[in-house]
């Protein structure tokens, strides 16, 4: 297993950690400064300051991306809502080619109308037939462009309104049917925020292996939990093991970075550069 | 498919839902004055008014018990506390036996300290073992005592603090490791609160069958859930797809009730007559 405790290699930020803080570019030349060399945007942050300015600022600072964040949001509720999801995950993999991601992570939606607490119908199971159509598709094109794609399960909690998808299993699945040669075009991303509790953790991260194993995030379940959205803990506040498993992500060929996101009104009310020098600080201790 | 549009047959009320308007006795002359013969009381409800006098209220108001709340709790921080649980555990099933109950329902319990925010450490492999080792324990006692233990698997929002068996095919494993013989000692409570959003919620309610299926809990899931505990909805006002669930269930072989357990900050709030006429009204519209 790696050794993290020396210093920021295998760190990247989440830029959604301290979207409420700073825009993108500060975030970049404030990774920078840490030597944190990697961070994973999101599309409104980038959209914010500019795609070309974007990249020249990342070029310019010498931080990589270990991912981008989102395509996905497939269901509709009606065909050209499901067309213009579609457009919408073309351009998101245009957008990730320009920044150089490794990949697409992909939070693939549900029910439609659900975030908005009106959902359209209570048909999950169309839902998640969407959903495969719908990366099927995203897939086609973004093997094209030469740009992974990453379903991220999701937790339970928020099967109705976010992701469908809410088992490391039920993703590797879809990516067999989709993806049987594992050619690296389609995998997964691990957010442990998401899949920590699951029986089956360690052995769907050791079926999925190196080809589908595209991103790992951290961040940790606080006890209490108080908000099913906005109140993760910082990595070591919380109950996840998350040497163990990155031991398990290791084992089966991870080579990448572990990504910090953390939403939380908590840390989004600290000042930007202590929620940084903490996850460096925590990266090397718990991470 | 079994008809409950005509009234009250089928319906079970878990007492938990107007714990807050009324005493258990209360709750049973409330069930019985609306020809609902069915519920399902918690054990300090039962405690504060007596399990004798609890026993002769049942008896002399013609209601019966859908389920027992509850066994569990296992994991510990000492082998004192893990023998605590296992007495605690004997007792409930004696309860249970006085109250003619068909299954003692096991909420199984996780990660020691973590309910009150101090988890004594974060293994919930090593909960789950215990877990697995206070079933044994418990379902020998049980067999004795002719008394069939209901598994319930929590949502994995809950996974922390309540309970480490989170999905039904966890529960069914353990089922089949303990009780191979398929003997009607060991089964499940299917809480679609807990369970709604499982991909492979169908695959498993068949194959659990007959035999297993012991206990059947309905409410909804809300867009939003504002608290991961006491945010329930009301049968019909959330996104769970109750009936097709149902059918599901029978196909199965379950013939019971459909038991309505509402944690709710909301529903405690209203008069309790009016949350039992809701409870009624929606068994015949839409479970």
């Amino acid at each position: 297993m790696r050794d993290f405790s020396a210093g920021p290699q295998g760190l990247s930020i989440n830029t959604a950690t301290v979207r409420k803080q700073w825009k993108l570019d500060r975030i970049i030349d404030e990774c920078a400064r840490r030597d944190i060399r990697a961070i994973s945007p999101w599309r409104d942050q980038v959209a914010a300051v500019g795609l070309d300015a974007v990249a020249r600022r990342l070029r310019d600072a010498g931080v990589a991306l270990s991912g981008y964040c989102r395509g996905g949001f497939y269901p509709a509720k009606d065909a050209s809502g499901l067309a213009a999801a579609l457009a919408d995950n073309r351009q998101a993999v245009d957008e990730a080619r320009a920044l150089n991601a490794p990949c697409l992570v992909l939070v693939v939606g549900s029910l439609p109308g659900a975030l908005d607490g009106h959902a359209a119908h209570k048909d999950i199971g169309r839902a998640r037939g969407e959903v495969r159509d719908g990366i099927a598709a995203t897939l086609e094109y973004a093997r094209q462009a030469g740009m992974p794609l990453a379903i991220e399960p999701l937790h339970p909690m928020q099967a109705a309104e976010r992701a469908c998808i809410n088992t490391l299993e039920q993703a590797l699945d879809l990516c067999d049917e989709l993806d049987p040669a594992r050619s690296g075009a389609l995998g997964v991303a691990v957010d442990l925020y998401h899949v920590w509790w699951d029986p089956k953790l360690a052995a769907q991260i050791a079926r999925a292996g190196r080809e589908r194993l595209l991103a790992y995030h951290v961040c940790d379940w606080l006890t209490p939990t108080r908000d099913l959205l906005n109140d993760r803990g910082m990595m070591g506040d919380g109950v996840i093991e998350l040497r163990k498993v990155r031991g398990w992500m290791e084992a089966a060929g991870y080579a990448g970075h572990a990504e910090v996101e953390i939403f939380s009104d908590h840390w989004w009310a600290q000042p930007g550069e202590q929620v940084l020098d903490t996850c460096l600080a925590r990266h090397r201790s718990v991470v």
